[in-house]
């Protein structure tokens, strides 16, 4: 049985960061901090009185209600995936697909274009400027969707504030700004806003909820309605939106390990210079360094080798011999530096 | 904003049940029974054993290993995804997409209509034989996909087992057999099988489980490793892994509702006979009634003001004028059918 062609350049090339048996993982942009205990036993109490032999609320009512109150926004302009890796493919089922094309720029997240082959949407890629940064007369006017990743993954760099003037003088355009990272930017600056702007925000990150695969985004009623109309029914689990929900009782517990995340940050970054290294500023969750003269695939394996996994950045599109580090706990940045320092003393530079 | 035209389509005729706030709930065939509290218990315990912040499995194997299991297959023959749903719109972003073509046999499933529009793949309607059947040489040669719902919904019947030989003699089609309510078809004959012949299963039915959307499929390794490579990245989360693993360990004692519903249907079968209507035979755990001279569609509005929600089929394709009530418990069951009595005594036939 064939395949569908545009699927078989996806399959050769798609997103994948291998899951090893590590002791120290610093490769996905997980919180490293486990949710507290209080609210897993919450969780599991709910589960107890629950009805999981009856279909979910297949609207997501009361979670888009509190996600809504959240961002001061009614629950008709929530719209909740399973990660927001599913709310960008109903995305781009909605607004793209054969004949439309995603304006992106690398770097950036890997699964736009992913998500743009399997939904068959074409992918105009832009230019950055030597900063790295996106400029707003770069960004491709015929383009339906524009998707920027603010900050971005993976240089951890914040998008110029001017850039969110843009939508609104491009009201024929759809803005989807993936905010994953949002709240490791210690800056304190308007949220991206617009009839035509779609903000899309994750669980996984800062609200340390990885295993969840809970995502959402705040649009426009229009757009959330569309969203609707494209999503399968019953896409969200009864357990997720319990789950979520729970999570919101338990909002100001769950993401003050995000505090912890960029101060830990900050000391990784400056320890990284300290190694020779060239780290790029970050306002995530992880920072991604340059390694110079050494061969980043070759760190990366001798990192694998002393159960340190981090990410291998060296082959991703406008990346170059670069690895991504997430920030852990203090021990595990510190084991993580530790190894590097140790394999760069031993190593001749290529 | 304009959304893509094909979708347009979609959003006017999507899958759509009412999700209203009623006593008796017969019309998304679910499960009456819930499941065991221990059951929940166990999945609570091990919630707050897990590790929340970190992502899932990617490929779930612990849960394909046991899955496989069940089916006496390995775990590189099982695809999970979130609901049978999720795992048709996979085979059909991997086989279908603009260019080709699936066929299904109307009056079946709705999704499978509103899952080829979504990804672009236009759909072949069959024609179904006097009975009702599926005839081999009826089923379109040119389309890369088949779709055979079987037990078939809405109808309840299942399909000749002759029909079985048909994909070993097609080799170039993909066969996709929704056995969605295969646990309520008491008859003993082998599964449908074949390298071009995917099964699907899934939790909502006799599991109990519908909450849950857990759906999967066991298929030749060469289908699923193409499906893994068009899912999203970590679609399926740690809390749907947990429980279904769960369930595996209870499995006995979750499907044991679906005996009940068995006799129950029997019982439910026969008293609509008795009030004059004519229900179609079913193996499955929801029955179709044809309402004859009674218009359905009134009979479903004065349903759900007596507090009883079934499905309103009067509109679907290749259906006329007919209700479709999901067995529920003997109670539920009761209070249908009563309700209904009561209707058909005081209108006046159209």
């Amino acid at each position: 049985m064939m395949i569908t062609p545009s699927l078989a350049e996806v399959l050769a090339s798609s997103y994948h960061s291998p899951q090893l048996d590590v002791e120290v993982r610093l490769n996905t942009n997980e919180s490293p901090i486990a949710p507290p205990t209080g609210f897993l036993e919450e969780v599991g109490r709910r589960v107890v009185a629950s009805s999981l032999n009856r279909y979910p609320d297949r609207q997501a009512h009361e979670l888009r209600r509190r996600l809504g109150e959240l961002h001061g926004v009614g629950p008709e302009s929530v719209f909740v995936g399973n990660g927001s890796n599913e709310v960008l493919q109903t995305i781009f089922l909605t607004y793209g697909g054969p004949g439309r094309s995603v304006w992106i720029a690398s770097p950036t997240y890997g699964m736009y274009a992913q998500i743009a082959a399997t939904t068959r949407t074409e992918v105009h890629d832009g230019q950055r400027s030597e900063s790295g940064a996106i400029e707003a007369d770069t960004i491709d006017r015929d383009s339906t969707i524009v998707v920027i990743c603010d900050p971005n993954n993976p240089t951890g760099a914040v998008e110029p504030e001017t850039l969110r003037q843009v939508p609104s003088q491009r009201t024929e355009q759809l803005f989807v700004i993936d905010r994953a990272y949002h709240d490791f930017d210690t800056r304190d600056i308007p949220e991206w806003s617009g009839d035509n702007v779609v903000v899309v925000r994750t669980f996984s990150k800062a609200v340390s909820l990885a295993g969840l695969r809970m995502g959402y985004c705040v649009a426009g009623p229009d757009v959330v309605h569309a969203l609707y109309g494209a999503i399968l029914p019953y896409h969200l689990s009864s357990l997720t939106q319990l789950v979520a929900l729970t999570a919101l009782d338990w909002y100001q517990e769950l993401t003050r390990a995000a505090a912890l995340v960029v101060s830990e940050r900050d000391i990784l970054t400056s320890r990284l210079v300290k190694l020779g290294l060239e780290p790029y500023p970050s306002a995530t969750n992880f920072v991604l360094v340059s390694m110079g003269r050494h061969d980043a695939h070759s760190i990366w394996e001798q990192l694998v080798r002393r159960s340190v996994l981090v990410r291998d950045a060296s082959r991703w599109p406008g990346v170059t011999n670069a690895l991504r580090i997430t920030v852990g706990t203090p021990e595990e940045n510190a084991r993580a530096v530790d190894a590097l320092a140790d394999i760069l003393t031993k190593e001749v530079p290529c």
